[in-house]
């Protein structure tokens, strides 16, 4: 299967500014789960899928290089891939651009593992398969 | 028992400004709660209480009255008071002062009902009337 | 000119949610903000029209009424209008509506003044007779 | 001068949960910024003392990483300590505690660069000798 990668565009609100005039850097991490959600929810593995399964998929970690500032109305495109995928973690990696300027704003690493009902890590190649095979297909060496 | 109210402080912080160099004003509905939660545990029934007998308490409406701005390190006492109680519905009024001028910079309203765990309506005065008492004893004519 | 109404469609986001499984009310405010901007774009006096003039519009006073809740990837439609325009303030109606199920969750309403550079407030009617026109044209009786 | 930490405690507050009933990811790099903050002002460098000098201090980078869950109405206790200080960038660590149980929740690291009124990088070292001095005492190694 072809490597997978989303583009996910927003604009940015007047809420997400602060007082220096430019988005606020803890926004950043917020449109990440936003893309991520998307990119999810685009190849099938969605919030539903995972709920079915009555799993979540809590976030272990996460990294973020700010490059230039954005501001208010400025459209960020956010490009999201698969990074990594162990079985039992999932890393996911961002690179957001100004769609106006092409510059690159941002780039950005997330890491999560997944919990059953019950809040005990699951490892998915052995429990999902079906799942498993999804989230395999999806990782982008890019 | 003597009318209740409760003054709560906070400081403004960088997250909470915007663009204009001001608090952005949907930040003061999140200190309404802070307050109305901080009034709730002082007097007895806080979110543990409500807890233990499975009762949670929505929002139904809020109304905000902005005098004045705030920015970035003001201080802001939150007064609060429980204005009416039916049984069925709770309203609490909210009175914002910066600490430092004395200014009055905010005021508003929010009006709360009680649902159980299968979120029906929750007639407090009959199912609860030991909640039902502390609360009717919280009411602020003021 | 006939009335003038917008739809602002947007998902809710996870991170809206909150312990009860349902977009936190503070959310809602945000929303308004966000339809405010797109309208505004949408009708030819967005915010870059506004900066060129010099003339920020702040908020003076917000309603919020819950219908119903909505949680998790809901999509909200946002129809806003303007219910009123004196020349010196302009107030914003809301209505927010389940896509899926047609249900109305939110009415609100948010009333705004016109301060100049030096933040004293603006006669819109005089010193700007051209936004004037335009405000006057979008009032919407509805 | 003998090295220097700073603890900053705060509960979690309702609105910062979502609907997995634990405290959103997104909100931590918030407390991380309120503890930044107190620590500075603490220590005689703090954001007034950096609009004296015209100077703004941006976020270069964040990273978290998430050790245990935390929810509504845990006291988080955030050390905060400078980890590097090279005369053009500083870099500060973080390690949040749940108050009650003390176990290590949540720790992370940012770095910040200074830029002046005209948004140029500033080299603190060689413009602002005083608060190159302090930023300097305030190093902490451990």
């Amino acid at each position: 299967m072809e490597n997978k990668i989303y583009d996910y565009a927003r604009k940015v609100n007047y809420y997400e500014t602060d007082k220096m005039c430019i988005t606020h850097h803890s926004n950043y991490i917020r449109w990440m789960e936003e893309a991520r959600t998307a990119y999810l929810n685009r190849y099938g593995c969605g919030y539903r899928k995972f709920e079915e399964y009555g799993v979540v998929s809590p976030v272990l970690s996460v990294s973020c290089q700010y490059k230039q500032t954005t501001t208010f109305e400025d459209e960020v495109v956010i490009r999201v891939r698969i990074k990594r995928y162990t079985g039992v973690k999932l890393e996911f990696g961002y690179e957001m651009t100004n769609a106006k300027t092409g510059a690159l704003v941002f780039t950005g690493e997330s890491e999560h593992c997944f919990l059953d009902a019950r809040h005990m890590p699951v490892i998915v190649r052995k429990r999902f398969p079906e799942l498993d095979l999804i989230l395999k297909g999806l990782v982008s060496d890019e």
